[in-house]
C-alpha cells in the first residue's frame, strides 16, 4: 500500500509528515495542493478533504487523516518507530507536539509566510509582534536542547519531527538565521539531518512558487 | 489523593484542566500562580515548574504534568471519562485538540489578553491581524458544530473541554460576542454547560486582577 500525502513544498507542516514517511522507509507519493492559487480555500477542499482548510492530509487505507500531529502519532503507532515506549514518554512527546503547534511552528510559519511568501508586505507592527513570539518560542526550545539531545529525551521521536517542520528551510525565507542565533537548535537539527533517509523539504515535496 | 492544579482565574488553558477535574468528579485544589505579577516569567518557575513558562501544571503522584492537552489526555486515560473508545476516535479527538492549540484557543486567548488584560493598548494593526485569525478559526468550529453536536462526534470528549477553554469568559473581556456571532458554537457551549458538575472559570480558580 502506498500512502498519499496532500502537500506542497513550502509547507513545513506537510514536511513533518513527508519526513516521517521517509525516515520510516514507507512507500508514499505526494499529491500536489496548489496552495498559492487558493486550493485550500475552495469549498470543495474544505468539504471533501479537510474542514480545517489545511495541509497535510494523509490518505491511507481508505481514510484521510489530517493534522500533522495526528499523522505523526498514527504512523508512529503503525510502524513502531519514533513513538514513546510507555505512557510517560507518550505524554512527554505529546507535550512537545502541542508546544510546537501552539507556539513553535505556528508563529514561525506565519512570520515566514508574511516575510517572503504572501506576495505583499505586512504592517511592520504585526511583523514585530510575531517576531517577538517566534523568539520567545525559540528560546524555550533552545533552553530545552541545551540539556537534552532531543525534545523528549535521549533519542529522536515524533516530537522532534514535528518541531523540525520549518527549521530546514533556507534562512532567507524567514530572515531568521538559526545557525547564528540558536546554537542548540542548530546542533539538534544537525542530529536530525544525520538520521538515515533524511531529506530536505524541497527534495521531498512538489513546489510551485507564489505567483 | 488530591490533584493540585497550578492556575489562575483568567487562564482559559488552566480552565480546561480545572473543568476536566470537576466534570470527572476528582478531588483537586488550585495552586494560585500570580501571572500578572510575572510569576511564570521568573527563572525559578521556568526551571522548577515548567520550562515552557505556562500554566496549567498538574501535580499528581509526584509528577508535574504540563500542557493542557497532555493533562486532559492523562486524566481521560486514568478515569476512563471523556476519552476515545478506540484508536480512530482517539485520533479524531487529538485532531481537534491540536486545532484548538494551534488556532482556536491560541489566537483568541492572545487577542483577549491584549484587548482587556495586558494593561496597555496594542497597535491596532496587530489587533486587526489577530481578530482575522480568531474569526477564521471560529468559522471552522462553527462549521463543524453545525453538523455535529460535539467536536469529535455525538458525545462530549476532551476535545470539547479543550476547545471550551475560553468560550465561557464574559464577552466584554474579548469584545467578541459568541452568542451573537457564532450560533452553533453558542448552542454547543450550552450543551457543555449542561453537563453534571459544570462550573464557570471564575468559580473554579482563584483570580487576581491585573494591577
Amino acid at each position: 500500500m502506498t500512502y498519499r500525502l496532500h502537500c506542497f513544498g513550502q509547507s513545513g507542516n506537510a514536511y513533518k509528515a513527508a519526513l516521517m514517511l521517509e525516515l520510516c522507509g514507507l512507500p508514499w507519493e505526494p499529491v500536489f495542493v496548489d496552495f498559492f492559487n487558493g486550493a485550500t480555500r475552495e469549498a470543495d477542499y474544505r468539504s471533501d478533504v479537510n474542514v480545517m482548510g489545511e495541509v497535510p492530509v494523509l490518505e491511507t487505507g481508505g481514510r484521510r487523516i489530517t493534522q500533522s500531529g495526528v499523522i505523526l502519532s498514527h504512523l508512529a503507532r503503525e510502524t513502531g518507530q519514533f513513538g514513546g515506549r510507555d505512557a510517560l514518554e507518550d505524554e512527554e512527546i505529546l507535550r512537545w507536539i502541542l508546544f510546537d503547534n501552539h507556539k513553535f511552528t505556528s508563529y514561525f510559519a506565519t512570520y515566514r509566510f508574511l516575510h517572503s511568501l504572501a506576495g505583499k508586505p505586512m504592517d511592520p507592527a504585526v511583523m514585530a509582534f510575531l517576531k517577538g513570539r517566534v523568539q520567545a518560542a525559540y528560546r524555550i526550545l533552545e533552553s530545552r536542547l541545551a540539556s537534552s539531545p532531543f525534545a523528549a529525551g535521549d533519542r529522536p521521536t515524533i516530537a522532534d519531527i514535528s518541531l523540525a517542520g520549518y527549521v530546514f528551510y533556507p534562512a532567507q525565507e524567514s530572515g531568521i538565521d538559526i545557525a547564528a542565533e540558536y546554537p542548540a537548535i542548530d546542533a539538534w537539527r544537525g542530529r536530525i539531518a544525520a538520521l538515515p533517509r533524511f531529506a530536505l523539504p524541497y527534495d521531498l515535496m512538489p513546489t510551485a512558487r507564489p505567483a
